[in-house]
């Protein structure tokens, strides 16, 4: 009985942070955002992944992206628990803020439980949930993943990319694409339009049903 | 409002397919499997995905996994699609079914609709969802992209991978894990059990905390 999926605005949370107060909406104000749960501080693949964020925190800044951490432990033990982080990914600082939500209402609301790991009190625990929110507040693509299995972070940049320039142009990402690669055209934009908008050219596919669908074009 | 979740059953729906009536629990039973929708017959990403699953197939059924796609458009649409499909994909064959779910009913269940997506009629659209579903039939993990962004059917198979290795053993994988690299012990596993468990060793990573929460081992 989740509480949040794509396409909903996402709820404008405030809560105790490694940088303070944080009012969600305000912090995210003109950027995107991916908001991301771990199940807990001083536990092993969290440390790698916040690490890894950790490293990758320019790339995302570049991009336009602030990155948000949470987790159910309170700040002083995020705050002694990023020395671990740091010191196991040498030379990366985290800059970007860890929400602390002791009492579990945030990440019930954001739809970040994870359904079979229980803290010893009994408490929900987060799962790995991961948001990407766009310019307007909204959940544009999320990853769902429990405890046992860390996320692949060069995945969300790719995804980042692929939402962004389809932000930008009428254009998706085919399956598997990377940056660099040629994107398709969106069904909507006709064959005269498509000559318009991508002076570049494209290359339709020739495909059984005679549909002229499936074409690529580099932006 | 989504309907499903991490942790919750998959609803036992009844569809018809490309490979007939099914009904979905009787489907999967003694499997793991894969549900994915997409926005779309005829449409450029989908094609895209879809062929991939296909070149994928035997890789899935190798880890006794089976797959089963999903959109609104009816059966015979599927089936004239998966010419174009199996064209673009040369020598690849579209073995698994096709769900149709015309009435839109499935895709509310299964928390795959797109928000931003119409059809000409108004009428709801799916996006580009995947659950992987465990042997007890609850929702283990999901991806939740929109239109715009085709998945990555490489990460696909990570994550799958991963969720298996976590079944049997008690471990997790870190951030970007890939089959083949050592995994993380479970922080439930004392150090005295994990001697036994793991009889190849483990790695302990020295942390300014002190505490022995990041072991690697091999499995």
């Amino acid at each position: 009985m989740p509480g949040l999926t794509i396409g909903d605005l996402i709820p404008n949370i405030q809560a105790d942070s490694t940088h303070g107060k944080i009012s969600l909406h305000d912090y995210i104000d003109g950027s995107w955002a991916i908001i991301f749960s771990h199940p807990g501080d001083f536990t092993p693949v969290c440390t790698t992944e916040l690490g890894m964020m950790a490293t990758q925190a320019e790339e995302f800044s570049r991009r336009g992206v602030k990155l948000i951490g949470l987790s159910c432990d309170d700040v002083q033990s995020h705050t002694e628990w990023i020395k671990d982080i740091e010191a196991y990914n040498k030379g990366k600082k985290v800059t970007y803020p860890i929400l602390a939500d002791p009492k579990r209402e945030i990440i019930k609301e954001l739809n970040m439980v994870d359904p079979d790991e229980k803290d010893p009190s009994g408490g929900a625990v987060p799962s790995r949930a991961l948001h990407i929110i766009g310019l307007d507040k909204k959940v544009k693509l999320s990853f769902l993943y429990p405890a046992s299995t860390g996320r692949n972070m060069e995945e969300v940049v790719r995804v980042l990319e692929s939402l962004q320039k389809a932000a930008k142009h009428k254009v998706a990402t085919p399956v598997n694409w990377k940056p660099g690669d040629k994107c398709v055209i969106a069904p909507s934009v006709s064959n005269e339009e498509a000559k318009q908008m991508f002076p570049g050219g494209f290359e339709t596919v020739e495909l059984p049903s005679k549909k002229e669908y499936l074409r690529f074009t580099a932006v």
